[in-house]
């Protein structure tokens, strides 16, 4: 988990460009009525943001020998739905945050009835672009099925019922094993299928290659929430983009809270482990991916 | 409008039983992990509801010669789509409303969380089906088509735009052409994909026969929500089901408002006659489809 070469870097920009581009030009414009929604889904998705999922998308589809202009709409789909999660999360109701990339949250820069649209029509949109973009593979059962992995990944057996779960625990103490399911489901799925996705955009994949992205794509999807929780444990407000300490002041059973800043990190290792060697039957064209995977639990933000 | 015949009124019956069926089928089961999400999904899309869209879907599949079986699993996917729309508009941040179909509403059985997660998860779980459900005509094109007509119908162009405009418009006077874009997407654009969703189900569908069903549609959309209005200028709460007078209490500009009762009834008329005239080409397969038409036009709740 050393800090990322020279060339990642380049390459990451290179990837979070053409995704702002890509985001872009796939929302409506801010001119165009309802001008106050189109405005405010535009503020939450465009200028900022990891683009993790994306990303992991975008690797994964090389390691396929993809085009990125062939994935570049269902990377689209994966951020918008993950951008509502956000603005719908961030609501009082739910946990109430101010501050998301550095920016005001959406409810607090347009209002809390604007950013409930936001979430909705953001989900839709994603739909929409995996049923229609004219950039994806010109086969309609790619497309089922990247809407299916999708649906599923976000519902109420995905990360809605995650964030549900995790709602109804705040201040109760889980087991390691609850907070490992918790987590599956609250991000892990979504991780997942960003990977799955990928695989999907290949109209007859190889079904070993497939098992051993389904392989790798799990336990990342674990790793990432846990480096997320120690970031949150670790890290200040500034680094972060949102407010620090926040899991501990609501009471959240994390891995930090329960094994420790040493044992979650040893657990990020053993789970990265465990999904390096699941990519071995892809070779060297996995290597991007795997600098991914590098770059995801070695991140400071 | 005259009542509704004996043998129609059964129909409906029906109609109403196999979708209870259907949406219960569907949704996780009430025991199963998140439960309180799972329940509330429950509470929400259960055991009340006109299922007005569903109908006038399995209304045109018959039109069109299909199965009730093979179009059933798109009627819930509207349906879900549908109850989502209502329990986000029922919160404190939209309209605030504690009744609907007679009972408290899905965030005041429940709670804010909850209700928001219950909309999230709903409109998920309808593009699931879209892409899954075993019943839907086995051509991955059609399934393709029920969710480009589905996303497009609800997202910021659609439905969520139409509620952003709405919001936008309280307490502003609206002309009746501005009125009726509004109508157009908030409600109308739902109803029109009810019967071009139907239209869809069908692998191959003549040009003619889908431009008659569009020239149904759209004017039945709108004629619906001006009938909506009457309603709740005409009748109480406990015929509703929900809050009557509301719209004026909150100065939203309807067609009662700017055209008077008379006006509006009239306007009605006239949308349904353009209505059906279009439906001319499907000749008497089509009277199921107009039956539904006159009932949705003289309703009383």
């Amino acid at each position: 988990m050393s800090a990322a070469p020279e060339g990642f870097i380049a390459q990451l920009d290179q990837w979070r460009a053409r995704m702002e581009d890509a985001l872009s030009r796939r929302l409506p414009p801010p001119g165009r009525l309802p001008q106050r929604l189109h405005e405010a889904m535009r503020y939450s998705v465009l200028g900022g943001g990891k683009r993790v999922r994306p990303i992991l998308l975008l690797a994964t589809a090389r390691a396929l020998g993809l085009a990125e202009e062939q994935v570049e709409a269902a990377a689209c789909a994966l951020e918008l739905v993950h951008v509502y999660s956000l603005v719908h999360d961030d609501l009082p109701a739910m946990d109430d945050d101010d501050l998301r990339r550095g920016r005001p949250t959406c409810h607090k820069a347009f209002d809390e009835a604007t950013a409930l649209l936001v979430g909705d029509a953001l989900q839709s949109l994603a739909f929409e672009l995996l049923a229609r973009d004219p950039g994806l593979p010109d086969a309609p059962a790619v497309r089922v099925r990247l809407v299916g992995l999708l649906a599923e990944a976000i519902g109420s057996l995905g990360m809605a019922g995650g964030q549900a779960i995790d709602l109804q625990s705040e201040g109760r103490s889980l087991s390691i094993e609850q907070v490992e399911q918790l987590h599956s489901l609250k991000t892990g799925a979504l991780i997942r299928a960003s990977v799955m996705m990928g695989a999907a955009c290949v109209p007859a994949l190889d079904a070993r290659l497939e098992r051993a992205l389904a392989g790798f794509a799990a336990p990342i999807g674990l790793a990432f929430q846990i480096q997320d929780d120690l970031l949150d444990e670790l890290s200040d407000t500034a680094t972060l983009g949102k407010v620090a300490g926040a899991d501990r002041e609501r009471g959240k059973s994390t891995h930090p809270a329960i094994l420790g800043i040493a044992g979650s990190q040893e657990r990020v290792r053993t789970l990265s482990e465990a999904a390096l060697k699941s990519l071995e039957p892809l070779g060297a064209k996995a290597d991007a991916l795997r600098a991914v995977a590098d770059w995801l639990l070695a991140r400071r933000n």
